[in-house]
């Protein structure tokens, strides 16, 4: 593949972690990142490690990542006299982070928009304005939740005219793990039911990983993503003590289902995503694992298995296939496929 | 995806198992098959099952796969007053198998080359005569050799200008295991390790794999692909029996090791590929399973893991996946993405 070119839209702990993978791809070149109040552009390529320094506490309450809705920053560390990204040599303060990477887009192939926790239309919001100035090229989220999907669906024909190739939903779960379902599949003809099971060890703990607890909460009986959005900082500390720090999660609203549905490999239904969230250990509480049950040509029930070694941490396994699929998407979109794309549709077919 | 239509070049073991399997495929029209002695087109979509049952012992000393050597014919049992694919309703008897497929290939979508075990440079050439007849569409094969892969390269640009999408080794292994192992690397920012180990379960023995026994021999220290055709039916029975039916293979030349490397995912010497082949039990000698260690971008070293499960035949892990690997470049073709792709490549970047 040729050069690629791409933006990152946030820069809490996804975005960060995404241009410090990218780094160690030589065929991938970070020319702009952006959060609320600021935005580096650099179509030469950023100092990554510059603008990693200059934003080493942005792990704001909401993941770091909310750039335009002047909100609440009390989570947000100061580094140097400018807040977040502004406080990078290579960027300047703004008020329209978003449109200022908008208005640099004809020269950027793919943008990561590294933006959890928010409201559910607000990636297909960010999408339509990219279309809107008429941008040909890859987007790419790492959104968890099934009902994001359909927003997205509902604007495939703007985002085709516009030639823009989405990809939805491509982090670690639902992307990676649901590549791994979607390959894993190949040796069935029917699809009997897709098991996720995830473990993230996350010693840091709810300060460094505010955004990605703060979103998990919002999946445990008796929240939503209202409450755990409403939760304060001291709210949350609490949760997460009255549960010695270990959170498991059972039937999880994660896209998984309709991406593997999209995608004609297993109805939504046969889909269960899990997991445990030990915020007092890097170790993993348990090993994340992918089964797939199914049926083959020849009448037999089978169960084909995915591990993830215990040492790969929850970053390797979001930013590696979240750069991996905006790879493969700017192939697509180079060849004129536009559209809204599941991680399952870039897989061999079902 | 709309509707595919597929002709199978071949009737062995192979190409009649991936006719059976896209009977379980909505979107798969099979609308051509030949051996070399017979052609069946039907653009409406063959009657499989007649075809099937007309070319039931179709498994020649070659896999019954030969389709334009005129060479020996002692392994192709006859069904009816025909031979193989001349045996059914559907078809004509002829001398010229491909070219007549070639002549109807306006209207078809993609071609399986289920034609293992041939001259090295076979299947390049085969793709240059549907070059040479402008074909705009899709060729699968599921070669297994590395060197093959060279051949096609070399063949790229004239690929490209007929239109063509061209995925090689897109079987079992190189096939499924492959892509298996690109999406598994994902994790990580350096791969370190592949190894592919594969067990397969042949009760029916080799009087009914004629050609897949064959080609394994030839990866057998102190034989090669010419020993290996030399040998008469006896001979190979007779190494067969000295085995006790199990035969192992270590540092197999499988083309895994460079389809990983031209993804970009590791070098071709950092791959090793074996298994264990067991001719008189259905059940699976090992366990197949893929492993890919490498180190992740925050320096940890970890391994990935992909099983498959022991019921899963490998017929059902060859045809599943070249049929999907088929309706993902049927994809890429329509997009006009030409030239030559390996597994590992229609999967995300790494």
């Amino acid at each position: 593949m040729n050069d690629t070119t791409f933006a990152v839209l946030g820069t809490g702990g996804i975005g960060r972690r995404a241009l410090e993978v990218s780094e160690d791809k030589d065929d991938l070149t970070p020319v702009a990142a952006c959060d609320r109040h600021g935005v580096a552009v650099d179509h030469g390529g950023l100092d990554v490690d510059e603008l990693l320094a200059a934003t080493e506490g942005n792990i704001a309450s909401d993941g770091g990542a909310t750039v335009d809705d002047g909100g609440a920053s009390s989570g947000v560390k100061q580094a140097g006299e400018e807040r977040g990204v502004a406080a990078s040599v290579q960027a300047e303060p703004t008020e329209t982070p978003i449109d200022d990477v908008i208005a640099e887009s004809g020269a950027i192939d793919a943008v990561l928009i590294a933006l959890p926790n928010l409201e559910h239309d607000f990636i297909p919001r960010v999408a339509e304005r990219f279309a809107a100035a008429d941008y040909e090229g890859v987007l790419v989220d790492v959104l968890k939740r099934s009902r994001v999907i359909g927003m997205l669906d509902d604007r495939e024909e703007t985002l085709q005219g516009s030639g823009i190739t989405f990809v939805c939903g491509a982090g670690a779960t639902p992307g990676f793990l649901t590549g791994a379902a979607a390959l894993a599949a190949q040796s069935f003809v029917e699809v009997h039911e897709v098991d996720i099971w995830w473990g993230v060890g996350l010693k840091s703990g709810y300060e460094d990983n505010r955004g990605t607890v703060r979103e998990d909460i919002a999946h445990l009986d008796g929240y939503d993503i209202e409450t755990a959005r409403g939760m304060t900082d001291a709210e949350i500390e609490d949760l997460v003590d009255e549960h010695d720090g270990v959170l498991e999660f059972h039937d999880m609203e994660h896209a998984d289902d309709v991406l593997l549905e999209r995608a004609g490999v297993c109805d939504a239904e046969d889909v269960t995503v899990g997991g445990v969230l030990d915020l007092r250990n890097d170790q993993k509480p348990t090993t994340t694992t992918v089964t797939v049950t199914g049926e083959t040509f020849d009448g037999e029930v089978a169960t084909n298995t995915f591990e993830l070694g215990d040492e790969t941490s929850m970053e390797a396994n979001v930013n590696g296939p979240a750069l991996g699929y905006l790879k493969a998407a700017v192939r697509h979109n180079r060849a004129g496929d536009y559209g809204v794309f599941g991680p399952a549709e870039l897989m061999p077919g079902f």
